[in-house]
């Protein structure tokens, strides 16, 4: 299979760092194109770029020339680090222009007619893209909390049904992006409110969780997403944690469920990205912790190279039934692996 | 009025620190014995403490030398800062010698003629000591983060009464006491286990809002604490914040509420400590929070001297009805300065 | 004694904030005016400022209105908290039109007819602002880091004479201001560099130290300040610490010390503010600490609300002669309550 | 080459579980026996153990069962992560006893006969094993603190002599083990003083680089190390920072010296793990940054898995010569990375 040439686009920010960390030696794309915003267009990556990441940034890309978005770019895929807000109509732009635009931003992700996805949990949404109209197509990756309440969320739905949902988050602050969160304002602190955090998460999950139908209303209309009848109650805190969100979940489920059920759900959880053994795949999604005082953020993040999600502490509650904590990579599986993982089930799908 | 004369037991500790910290210049306390475990005994304080608190050891306290707890002591209240496990026999025996032992150890919170006391919350069932059958007797105050919670839910229960709630906590370091939580676990890090406190959390709330019955069923029995009949649901975590316990809750309530009922409700609740004007009470027990990202542990704690709970954060909750945010420091308000509001209280109804 | 009016200047930022904490309930100045940018300008304070201290914004600063610095201002004596590089010509500005400027920005410190004062260690060098030539005139206080290296060196160059000193300092992001430091730079880390700060330390030190002559050449020239003949050695890094910095310094003496000596030294050290009991001033300005483990920004910063420093852990330097620890407040006694205790010492000579 | 069967011993503490993560894998070294306290023989590792790492415990090391040091092993070589204080004798029993043990502990690092051993400092220094008398030998590697400073000099000293050293810690609280120190002592604060931390810095730097005389004094005696003739002054200081420690240190030269004559001794400065391309060697020992924020602990501890030292900031000091800044792992190399690579170095030289 020939390797796909890739521009990553907001390619200076934390997520687009955190991009080309996952993309430098990936089989399948090869950056050949950095985009950034008019302040760094013409500089070299390694100039331009306040690289903020623990690994090195990778050699190959210190002396890549940063473009911008509207020029020409020698690249097929587009992945997006664009801030919310930023992000909109430039994507539309790359679409209309024949990219194949996977994106990390939230500005495009209720839109009807493009995939909100998450490979375990909806492969099947990738087909909206057809209803795009445009030489390219834009795909979007859920919120980074939503991404790791959802894939514990999948299992339990496939399997009982969920009614209704409380989660409280626990959000590290890389988040936030760069420069971000400042710190006079986390250290040995707990923020209780993130903007617009709790939103998504409620109306994120519906659309990860609900059903794609051929034509909704029985007519010859377009094919859409029909939101999961789930009631969400979310609310998203900020904590001293560099890397790892963590949900405090309680769920009703649809029908009776007994413990070993429920564990056995998660751990035999399998999606597209497992069988079609895709390169930044987890091999097992969701991991059970036994130990009382796990899943830990700073300890359990990085299982499979941060594109696992951990669950445990699972016992009754006895108002919805179950509650369980659950934590994962933000800005791997909850980001920037997320877009790859998308794409990476474009091309085997073959709609790359 | 006379100064009564206190002991410290368990005054080496970091709860016993903070004891000495809030007692130093109080105007119905005078310190005259300190007392610790036999490691320490006949030692002077300031040599056998490792002072851990921000502020200064006072110097009255310095030289002071440490007795056992069974010794004869030369006070008349005892303030225990015994850790929980150890406290039980020790804190009964004092109470048989005479003492009137103010506690902050769990071991005797659920005994049924124990009164586990909030004096803004449930003054009146302090006549439970009557009980006794001692010459002292015996005071507890809750768990730290179940006094944050029930400050914040006594209004909500008096005004429309709470059928249900779901509490996630984020505690503080402190709340582990010295030396406590190793840095390794929780720099960067939340831990979503916490031994025993979820417990303490569901079954203390019920008995802090319950109703003192003069005489269960009816009949000539002794009186007693008639649980709420709240479901409770707790969920306890730890996060790398110095001071102050943080919880999100959920709240059924028992009849319709308006948000300004409830935002009246709290901010116009007034218990026995305002109206006695008993020296540590705070003017206003419930601060309410306009601000989206408050309140915070570490900027809010330390308000009217660390003895008001903090409020925000109100809103409808599709589940339950309503949710909100609400914090409070651990050790003063949640440890050691309830246990001497409790005093207070007991002095100025003439139960000292 | 008539209380003084007052503007701040740079009144949103987190200097601005300390010096409104600080001006609350002072005695001798009372603040009539706040100042902003334009981007402020005509706001109510409790709108335009994001109050980031830890204790509540006094309630009378919250409705009153931001002027502009080119407006006139109802105050008689003016605290800077503009950011260094903007205050300049600002604060120039404001002498020429006949204000008592007292600045905490770093852009004429080494003026040569500004003083560049700390009360107890150079207060004859406010001599200097009669060659000022204005109505008004300008004072400074030094960077945060140095005025608590120079409060630990003053008592030693007095007694001893200081040759040569190497300070390494690990500061609290606080001293960055807000936003400040972002916490995915600072949050489990250690940043070995603060632009422009090591120059500052090793220049402001040897002006402080200085002396004043009447006349430098023996003419009839204006006065000067000859600097200190020390050399400086200076390496600043940031550490993830809220409040209070602290410095590791190694000094060579010009003669020979006993231990003994050099902690009579510091303990026995009054200067002006002490003699004068002005307000803001500690009682001990140097305070020992005799456990190995101390003195600890975090546990320290705050004797004397604030306004002393601390030194510890002296013991002989194989290569200078002796080491030592000491930390301080860099808001409190490194920023505005500098400015406000040099504004007293003004007062208190009749300069104001 | 047949791999080596080894022992962990003192295999739960946290520089044993890093032991077993390094040599998990291992090309040279088996592991086939964990040695722990009366308080866990017996018990399965994974039951005694309460793993504290990052990632997560290799399972081939869970169920092996917990020896005691008295009991036969069924290994060649012991690597020793038995705490400071405990390690002396039982190592020494080890030793006599025909095991290769290699020890992190402080106990013999000074005796006269045992190498204290960097392998690309001093690696002729093996020798002394051979006047120890036993079946067995032992060889220590020095304080994690020691080893990031002595790598940053050795390539100093080489080139032009080190005369005196100021040198000035801020160390990770992983380099007090595992519970090590309590949260509420270093959460945003910094801790001035490691006990006996400072003598180990300045005495086993002499040794890493003194000379071996093969018979000193001129007679037939044995051989014996010649400490280096070099004054070191060190201070060291905790920070909140999970894993690297930090040096900033001056230095006086021997001889003159040009900024790129010393860039470059760090650059091209490689040892015996080079040369003999021992497994855990990193392909560069000492990295130099250029960027002026750098090096930090948190964002350059990992590089070459661990195993390099980074230096940065280096620019004349007024007062020694010059200044820079060091960082390392004190975990990896500067504990368990540092004993398997003196083991790997005894395999390569066979004396293993």
């Amino acid at each position: 299979m020939a390797v796909k040439k890739a521009a990553v686009v907001g390619a200076t920010g934390a997520v687009g760092q955190r991009f080309l960390s996952l993309l430098h030696g990936h089989p399948q794309f090869r950056v050949t194109e950095l985009v950034a915003s008019e302040r760094s267009a013409g500089k070299a990556y390694a100039e331009a770029a306040n690289w903020v990441l623990n690994e090195p940034l990778p050699k190959e890309f210190a002396g890549m020339p940063l473009k911008l978005a509207n020029e020409d770019l020698d690249a097929e895929v587009v992945f997006s680090a664009i801030p919310s807000g930023t992000a909109g109509p430039v994507e539309s732009d790359l679409a209309k222009r024949g990219y194949k635009v996977f994106s990390n931003a939230k500005d495009h992700r209720m839109d009807p007619d493009v995939p909100l996805l998450i490979p375990e949990v909806n492969a099947d949404h990738a087909a909206l893209v057809r209803q795009q109209g445009t030489d390219g197509f834009l795909v979007t990756n859920p919120n980074c909390t939503t991404i790791v309440l959802v894939m514990a969320l999948k299992p339990l739905h496939d399997a009982f049904g969920i009614r209704r949902c409380i989660a409280v988050s626990q959000q590290a602050v890389s988040g936030a992006g760069y420069p971000g969160v400042p710190t006079l304002d986390i250290l040995g602190n707990v923020v209780p409110f993130i903007g617009g955090e709790e939103e998504k998460v409620e109306t994120e999950t519906l659309k990860l969780l609900g059903t794609l139908r051929a034509s909704p209303g029985g007519g010859r209309g377009p094919a859409a997403i029909e939101p999961a009848a789930i009631t969400m109650s979310a609310t998203c805190t900020r904590v001293p944690v560099e890397e790892g969100h963590s949900i405090t979940a309680h769920v009703e489920l649809g029908r009776d469920a007994r413990e070993a059920d429920i564990l056995h759900a998660w751990e035999s959880f399998r999606g597209d990205p497992q069988r079609l053994k895709l390169p930044s795949a987890p091999q097992q999604p969701v991991h059970v912790h036994r130990a009382a005082n796990r899943p830990q953020p700073r300890r359990d993040w990085g299982l499979e190279r941060g594109m696992a999600v951990s669950v445990g502490r699972l016992r009754p509650d006895p108002i919805l039934g179950w509650k369980f904590f659950c934590s994962g990579s933000n800005t791997v599986r909850g980001a920037a692996g997320a877009s790859i993982l998308n794409a990476e089930l474009f091309l085997a799908k073959g709609l790359l």
